[in-house]
């Protein structure tokens, strides 16, 4: 029986990824061996970061091997199982793959997970997974803001910015967000409660310091960075002395192949005593619960506004991963497979 | 009486600074109002950071003006006073300029010091002075280096990094420097107690990183940075899991046009949950004697070598600050005055 459809890589992409890199093949249903579990992916998560590892080069995770399904978080239900703590029928988010069937050895990434506990299962993926837990613990365990302090958010309507603007408001910050596109402003005033939005597109790094300027009249006490190149180098310009910069992502630098500009303005953490710190959820593995826990209860509060966007279907994963660099999804990108 | 001879910017330098930017005039000696001092300079340090109050540009202290002395810190005798703390023959460090005397209005950088208790009064603008005092707070309180960790510094035969791997030596560490040219690596094994030696020159970022892998086996735990450019690129590289790099100066790039590679490399930053950490010593001031008594004792107990540079006569300022850029001296750059 073949009935395991799987998005392969094939090739490693040159800049952004395009058709020929990879396969759409139909497998095997995996069989687990001692100690692992098969799970039937009904979503998976599409994040910036799985660029990173199409490339061949040392990163957090290892490289997605030529010919390997290319692997992201997923939630589904056990189909086999030879694992004790997850029977058939359980619900998990764990780390498969692109593809219908993922087998899995259970680790620390792997959670069973309860269905009724949310309105919708995918937030697993969205607002109570690793993308809702970068926001909350990149912003209060590396930003640090302070009430009264101003936050600045790059990729400000993305899954993680669209959080992380949120979760600044609730602990009293004034709140500014950069995105591309006058519609995604808006989206930021109207949907994330950001105090300021700044339109990034067809502006040099002049202008857009000058937007963040307007924006922040009191300086910018942290920068929330997903998005990295002139945004960065702008946000630079505009700190104040002791900015704390929470390096989450520099998603306009992943597709970029040799001879780009890189960030020129880091003079400037030495005029003002101020810092990038990089992060990866996993450091703070053992508070996912408690943080999922407080924004469970932001959202009954309805204090936390969860936008995902979602779509269909193994054959369109490029094209939805592609709305990443595009920027034209609205909310966290999923990927329904069943 | 025209017997002040004084070193002015006269216009902004493009680049590396040129002999057609400043101005050598002869002006009056100042007279004291009331709570200021003259003082007789007869040293002058000379900074990479001078180039940047050069430049009309945002930093941490105030560009210089148009046709004033170019500021810097002295060490002279006070021979005019209007101030209650400093009584004509004190000898001071203070910011004077490159001139014979300087008009002051003490404030918190204005110190009495005693001659008779260093081997030189020069060692008041080199090893406790703030040359010094950015190696020791730069590398303790900003790189924070666990005995048995490696450090490595760039700049390393420089005024600071000759102190910082010495420094870091004292703390139990393993010391990489990072210098330019085979001259300059020899000092740092010989006069500085560096266990590794790389020298920058001919190598591109690959290069000097398979370099930095090869005299660091465990990883980099720590960077001192003091150049910036292909260096910090490449020892972005390089760094272990939650690496500390303390940003103390960027000289690669302060005579850099538009146009110039900027750093590109900072994804690595995310990957190893690393962080860059700019400074200032003047944050550390409060601390400043407590951190002068240490090093004074470090040098009495023979742990400490201090070099200085010194070339003399106002007449030289211009070659002895291109010293800097060119890295032709061989310790702290200081001009002699009188």
């Amino acid at each position: 029986m073949s009935a395991n459809k799987r998005f392969l890589l094939v090739r490693r992409p040159n800049g952004l990824p395009v058709k020929e890199d990879f396969s759409l093949v139909n497998g095997e249903i995996p069989v687990p061996g001692d100690g692992q579990i098969v799970v039937r992916n009904h979503y998976a998560s599409l994040d910036p970061a799985i660029r990173g590892r199409m490339d061949d080069k040392p990163s957090y995770a290892e490289p997605i091997a030529l010919g390997a399904v290319v692997g992201t978080s997923t939630v589904g239900v056990v189909v086999a199982s030879r694992h004790g703590n997850f029977a058939e029928g359980q619900w998990v988010r764990c780390i498969g793959g692109i593809e219908d069937y993922s087998l899995v050895t259970p680790n620390m990434f792997t959670f069973a997970i309860d269905p009724d506990e949310v309105s919708s299962v995918t937030h697993y993926l969205s607002v109570l997974g690793p993308v809702g837990l970068t926001a909350y613990f990149g912003l209060l365990n590396v930003g640090k803001p302070k009430s009264g302090e101003t936050v600045l958010v790059s990729g400000a309507a993305g899954a993680v910015g669209s959080l992380v603007g949120q979760i600044a408001k609730i602990q009293g910050c004034r709140t500014v967000g950069i995105a591309g596109g006058a519609k995604k402003c808006q989206r930021l005033l109207d949907d994330y409660g950001y105090d300021a939005a700044i339109d990034y597109r067809n502006k040099d790094i002049a202008a857009i310091k000058a937007a963040i300027d307007a924006a922040a009249p009191q300086g910018v006490d942290v920068v929330f960075e997903n998005i990295g190149g002139d945004i960065l180098d702008a946000a630079l310009l505009s700190i104040n002395q002791g900015a704390r910069i929470a390096l989450c992502g520099l998603i306009s630098e992943y597709n970029k192949v040799d001879g780009d500009r890189g960030c020129r303005n880091l003079w400037q953490l030495i005029v003002k005593c101020a810092s990038i710190q990089g992060f990866l959820v996993r450091q703070y593995i053992d508070q996912f619960p408690q943080g999922a826990a407080v924004m469970a209860e932001w959202i009954r509060a309805g204090k936390l506004r969860v936008d995902e966007h979602i779509d269909e279907g193994i054959d369109n994963a490029l094209p939805a991963f592609l709305r990443l660099f595009e920027g034209s999804n609205e909310g966290k990108m999923i990927l329904k497979i069943a």
